[in-house]
C-alpha cells in the first residue's frame, strides 16, 4: 500500500490544496494531510481550526486522513512509516524553496522521495495568505476557498 | 478618457518609480498614483510624508494626480470608475508576485487589465528598501531617487 | 487616439493571442494586428493564410485591423506612427526574451513603450507550436484555437 | 496496480534518466519507459539502439519494462491504460517547459496526471546532449553514462 | 596582490560558505571572509561566536583572514582596499538578489566588481537557515556544516 | 599568475563582450580571450574575421590576447595551463545554461573554476543574435557594437 503525505500550514485551506488532495488521493491508496506546525511564523488560525476545516472538506474522500505535527516532517514519515511526500507547484518562486526542502529531505532521510503536482492553472495565485489578505477587506474570497470554509474564515478576521 | 492606477507602497518613492509615472503619463489620459497602506508591512515614512514627496517629484506632469487608500486595490478602483492597473516590472522574481496579484485582481473584478511596463535598464536594481538601507547607512542614494527628496529621506534615517 | 501594435507570427492564430487582442480592444482606441515575417524560421502557414485567419477571428472587434510587415518591428512603427507595442505573457521563459527584446525596441526608438498583458491562467499552455504539434497528431485542438480556425489547421497538417 | 509512463528521447539515456527509473520503480507498481520519437529533431541514436541501450541498464528492475512510441504520449497512454506520467525536472528550465506541456496533456486527458520528481542533486548538469557534445570531442563520459552504454556511445560519435 | 572580500552573515557557517572560501583562496591571493551585522534581522550566533567558528573551520588556509564589521560592504571595501566580492550562487533566487545587490554596490563605487562563484551542486540546499530549522529539531546537521561547528550548533539550540 | 580564459562564439563581438574583457582584465593578471568553434550551429563571420574583430577592438588592452581553437574548452584549458573561466552574466536564462556548463567543466576537470560576472545593466539586452538581426534590416547598430566593427558587420549583411 502507498501513503503519501501531503504536508503544509494551510492557514487556511485553499481550493488550490483542495485540487492537489483531489488528485493525490486518485494515485495513491492513502493521503495523510498534515498540518504542520512552523514555530518561526504567526498563524491565524489555530491547529485545531485549520484540522477541523481540513476535515470538513475532504469529508468526501475515503482514502484521506487528516493529522498535525509538531515533529520535524522528516520525522514525522519515518515514525509513521510514509516515504512519499506530495507538493503542490504554483509557480517558479514555489519550486525554488520546494526543490531545496526537498533535497535536505531527502539527505535526512535517502529513501523519502518528493513528487511535485501541478495545481490546476485556474487555481495559479491561490495562496493561503491571499485568502487572509482578502478577507482582512471582506472583500470575495468564495473563488478561492471551499465553500465550507466561508463563513469561519469571515469570521476570523472580522473586527 | 483613459485612466490608469499606479499603486504601490512609496516608501520613499525612487527614480524607478518616477520613471514609471512619466512612462505612463504618456500612454494614459490620466494617471492616478496611489499610495497603498499595508497593514502588515510597518513603514519608514508616514502616508502623509509619502504623498508629499510624490506630489513634489510629479508637479510636471499635467495629468497625473496622488492620492491614497486605505482600501483594496479593486475596491478603490471600482469606485473610481478606473480599470487599468500599471505595473512596473524590474526583474523576474517582481514578475512572479505581480503576476499572481494580477491573476487575483482580475478574478475579484474581471474587466480590471494590469498592464505591466519596463523600469529603465539602467535603474533595475532600485528599490525603496535599497534606498532605506543605504540611507541609514548615510550612503549616497543620489542615483536612487529624485533631487528634491534627498534631504527628507537622510532626516529620516538620521540618529 | 492611442495606437497600439501587436506583434507575432501567429503561426497560426490562438485563443491566447484572441484574448490578448480582446483585451487590448477594451483599452486603447486601435489595436493593429501585424504578422511579421520571421525570415531564420520556416513556418507552417503563409502570410495571406494567417492574415485571413486573424481577420476572420476578430471580425467581430471594430477597433481591430490586421496587417503583415517584413520590416522591423520598430520602422514598421515609426512608419506607421504607433509607439505602444502589446505583448502577451504566459510564463517566465516568455517574460526573459519579450523583456529584452523590448529593451532593444526601446533602444532603437526611444519614444517606443512595451506594455505586457497577461493572458488568462487556464490559457497558459496555449501556443502555436502546440497547436502545430497536436494538429499533426490529428489531437484535439478545439480548446486552443478559435473554432472558425480549426478546419484550416488539420487540412494544413493532413498527409 | 499504478502504472506510470516515463516518456522521453533518450538519445542516449544518461544516469539522469537512470536516477529517475530508480526512484519511480521504488514508487509505482510498473514502470514503463518509453521513447517517443519527436519528428522535428534529428536524432544520434536510432529507436532500436535507445530501447536496446535502455533494456540493458534497467535490466535489474522487475517492474521497469521499455518500449517506443511514435504516437502523441497522450494517445500512447490511453491505449495502454496509464494515466500518471513521471517527469525529472533538473533546472528551472526544465520547469518551464514540461509545466506547459503537463497542462496541455491534462486538456488532451484530464484524468492524466504528471508528477515530477527530482534528479540527485550532483547529476543536474547531465542531459544527453551533454553526453553528445562531449562524446564526439572523445572527451570522459563516465559520470555522465552507464558503463554498459559508453562503448556504443563513443562508437557513434567516432568518426 | 589581488585580494577579495566574502561577506555574509554566516549565522553559521555552513558546508557551503567552505566550499566557497576553498574555491576562492585558490584564486585570490588573499580572501578576506567578513561576517556583516545585517540590522534588520535577528540572529542565533552572536558576531564573536561566528567569528570563532569561521577561525576554527578555515585554520587550514593560510591566505584566508576573517573579520567583522557594521559598515556598508562598500565602505569596508574602500576603506580596506578591496574592490572585489565574491558571492556563492546555489539557485536561481540567489541570483536574482545577488544581481541587485551586486548592481548597487557598482553603482556606490564603480571600479568595485562582484565575482559569483558555484557551489558544489551536492551543497545547492544548504543554507544556514535550514541549518538552524534542522538543528532546533535535534536532527542530523552533519552533512551541512564542519565537524568543529556541530557542538556548538546543537548547544545553542538546546533548551 | 592568475590567466582567465573567456570562451565564446563571439559572432560577432558586442559591446557587452568588451564589458566584460575591460572588466576581467582588471582582475586577472592575463586574459586569454578564444573564439570556440560550436560544430552545430552555423556562423556569419569567419573564425578569422572574429578573431581580427576581437584584435582591433581589445589593442588598448595589454594582458589581453585573443586566440581560436575547435577543442572543447576544458582540453584547451589544460594545454594552456589556464584553469579559470570567466563568464558574463546578463540575464537569467543566461545563468541556467551556464550553470550546467560549469558544472559540467568543473566535473571534467576538478580544478577549473567558472566565474561569473555580471555586464553592465544598460548592456543586459546586447546579444550577437541581436546585433545579426538588426544588421540584416539595416537598423541601428552603434549601441550594441564597438565602433570599430559596425562596418565590417553592416557588409556582411548587405544583399
Amino acid at each position: 500500500m502507498k501513503t503519501a503525505v501531503y504536508p503544509g500550514s494551510f492557514d487556511p485551506v485553499t481550493n488550490g490544496h483542495l485540487d492537489i488532495i483531489r488528485r493525490a488521493s486518485k494515485i495513491f491508496d492513502k493521503v495523510v494531510v498534515s498540518v504542520f506546525v512552523n514555530k518561526t511564523k504567526s498563524n491565524a488560525f489555530s491547529i485545531e481550526e485549520r484540522v477541523a476545516m481540513l476535515e470538513k472538506v475532504t469529508a468526501e474522500f475515503d482514502n484521506v486522513e487528516i493529522t498535525s505535527s509538531d515533529k520535524l516532517l522528516v520525522h514525522f514519515m519515518t515514525e509513521n512509516n510514509i516515504n512519499i511526500i506530495i507538493k503542490g507547484l504554483r509557480m517558479i518562486s514555489d519550486f525554488e524553496a520546494e526543490f531545496q526542502m526537498a533535497l535536505a529531505n531527502r539527505e535526512q532521510c535517502p529513501e523519502i522521495e518528493t513528487l511535485f503536482m501541478m495545481t490546476s492553472s485556474e487555481l495559479s495565485h491561490v495562496s493561503s495568505s491571499l485568502v487572509r489578505e482578502l478577507a482582512s477587506y471582506g472583500a470575495d474570497i468564495s473563488p478561492l476557498v471551499p465553500p465550507q470554509c466561508i463563513d469561519a474564515i469571515y469570521n476570523k478576521f472580522k473586527r
